[in-house]
């Protein structure tokens, strides 16, 4: 059984940018954000940083801790570069927190929104997460996000 | 004498719509969340509703508490309206709890950073508010929100 609401918080806000370096540099400078996770996910074609909004302990899903989420494409024919190309660097996403992705999914794709991942793959530091299709939300894409 | 990080939290992201009743219907349906303050800001040109993210006990600014905040344009030449006609609905801001706006102001445009509220204004649910300019960030429109 579904428990309602679906989200648990607002894990991140994902941002498309042209150099991460340059991005990380904004981000530090500007609101004194620090990176606590650096990665390539190749399967998303990004390299991306974590960094981390709100005064928790940086344990991944805690209440109170989100994300700035900066995605460089590593290539331009990946989502991010072709995101990059139609509407230039900013938001590109929102993720919100879920204590289950598949049932969430489940639910979700029950109600006729379109998924466009039908089972969950991995996301930023370990969690599972999926993205739901904007044209039904509203020309929001929407990750869910289980962390792990 | 500014403490970084200045941001404390993910207050909220801004999605603008073109229909703020049938948005409301949407996130309702969808993920469950429930409208917590519906307001006109006539200053910013918007009919508006803040959905509640997250567990918390519906104080403003309460760590774990975030909003999607939906925004309708009261007419076509306002900010919200122009960014419907330019790029359809979707995400428009986000904003990132901070403990004093005037001072992260300061802080922010004495870096270079380019503001558009030189001083702060009324936000939702009596929050004072300030925007900081999509040019200088990478293209997000930024509001920093201190809650009462």
């Amino acid at each position: 059984m579904t428990v309602l609401p679906l989200l648990t918080r607002i894990d991140h806000v994902g941002i498309a940018c042209r150099d991460l370096d340059a991005a990380i540099g904004l981000y530090q400078a500007t609101f004194g954000l620090e990176v606590v996770s650096l990665e390539v996910n190749s399967e998303q074609g990004v390299r991306e940083a974590m960094m981390q909004v709100g005064a928790g302990r940086a344990g991944v899903g805690e209440v109170g801790v989100g994300y700035v989420q900066l995605l460089e494409p590593l290539t331009a024919d990946s989502p991010v570069g072709k995101f990059l190309a139609r509407r230039g660097e900013g938001l590109h996403h929102v993720g919100y927190g879920v204590v289950d992705v598949r049932e969430a999914l489940a639910a979700i794709g029950g109600l006729g929104v379109r998924l466009i991942d039908e089972r969950p793959r991995h996301g930023s530091m370990g969690a599972s997460i999926a993205f739901l299709h904007p044209s039904d939300l509203g020309g929001v894409l929407t990750e869910l996000v289980q962390a792990t």
